[in-house]
């Protein structure tokens, strides 16, 4: 745990939280009568921070200090707004690339991933505020610093997300192995977004729906598996190589 | 550790090398004084076994059973000798694939490769005796069981291996940032072997010497980094794209 990361007790998270600082989660004890608490919780719920509830051990074991019965810990990222970042984006470049992470909450998964997408000027990647990796020291280890050199957005809604880029006339991509397309056959010469999903529970249907195309890799062997990092990465280097 | 793997004392032991099992690696106690376990160590240098010398202590903690000074872990997966392994190929395949990893050590990385390998229908992998991945249970899961899939040669010098392969006139291609050429610009129509390095360490300069050529991926942003498994995922399907 980075200590620069982790606050605790009520007037230090209340500030944090008024100046918009990105919160990672807090931890609230579970028989909480504060009032202050109270508060922060509802602000949390406005903000879609996730609280999660837990017992005085918890929080004890985070710190030895008078916690108040709150904890948080501090994002080293800043987040952005996929709707005041994508009509930025589209200002200065002519066919942006967008990456959106759908389940992915393997830490060197979103690492390796994240290191591919800069090697391959990707201009955004958007993940979900539940069920995605956390942004924490690993993630920014894995990532070789790539973390800190492209605009990452922490949305609420994917379906929400996809439906904005849409109405950019952004092309939405969705990879799944069971495409009836190959990834070589796509046409990659407009703005894009490419969807990827875990490896366990692939792309939510609704994102699916919308997309414009799905791709799939050629499989050759028996075991029909790839890395989803290793598939996010051909992915990215086609629309590289189409493009050049 | 699962226990069908570990065998301790100097009779399961020397069964075991006598029987030409795969010997992961053998743990021998640093002040042994024991004629049988001096024959173990002999024949060890003679078969490339690493033995590593340790104090009674780390014994112990690997079984509370009598173990004579000496333990080893057996590999679940059994090797292929490069040498006997390239004609057999090459009389079923026109144009087989190899892959030669060097110094790439770490477990997730050597099973997402494996993976990739799998997918792409790689005819065998070879690896160093020395600074490579140990090919365990971690190994086997992040492989998605690809390891037991491919052939495996585990050898002694990659360099004496790419000179075998250069006989049988297989193109050897060594994966470097450092390359002048793109790996979109290479003929891959012919038998070949891709050789990936260590993000660390690289290719060793003796097998980038004995290479054809040297390739790279057009790498866009600052971080100028890819994950291993990625740039190797990227350069397998590139082959695939070429020939399909």
């Amino acid at each position: 745990m980075n200590e620069s990361n982790f606050i605790y007790g009520v007037h230090p998270i209340l500030e944090a939280i008024n100046a918009n600082k990105t919160i990672e989660k807090i931890f609230v004890l579970k028989e909480s009568q504060n009032e202050q608490v109270s508060k922060i919780i509802k602000l949390c719920r406005a903000k879609d921070i996730t609280v999660k509830f837990v017992p005085n051990e918890k929080l004890n074991r985070l710190t030895n200090k008078n916690h108040q019965g709150i904890c948080a810990f501090l994002s080293p990222v800043v987040f952005h707004s996929i709707e005041e970042l994508v009509p930025k984006i589209l200002e200065n470049k002519k066919n942006p690339i967008f990456l959106i992470l759908s389940n992915i909450t393997d830490v060197r998964n979103f690492g390796a991933i994240t290191r591919s997408a800069e090697c391959n000027n990707v201009d955004a990647i958007i993940i979900p505020n539940e069920r995605s990796a956390a942004l924490n020291e690993d993630a920014i280890k894995t990532s070789a610093g790539a973390i800190f050199n492209i605009p990452i957005c922490k949305e609420k809604n994917l379906i929400d997300v996809v439906d904005i880029l849409k109405q950019y006339n952004i092309k939405i991509y969705s990879a799944s192995e069971k495409a009836n397309k190959f990834v070589y056959e796509a046409d990659f010469s407009t703005p894009i977004a490419l969807i990827f999903g875990s490896e366990e529970y692939g792309i939510d249907k609704k994102l699916l729906e919308r997309s414009d195309e799905i791709l799939k890799l050629p499989i050759l062997g028996k075991i029909q598996s790839l890395n989803v990092s290793v598939a996010c990465g051909v992915f990215l280097y086609e629309v590289i190589r189409q493009r050049n």
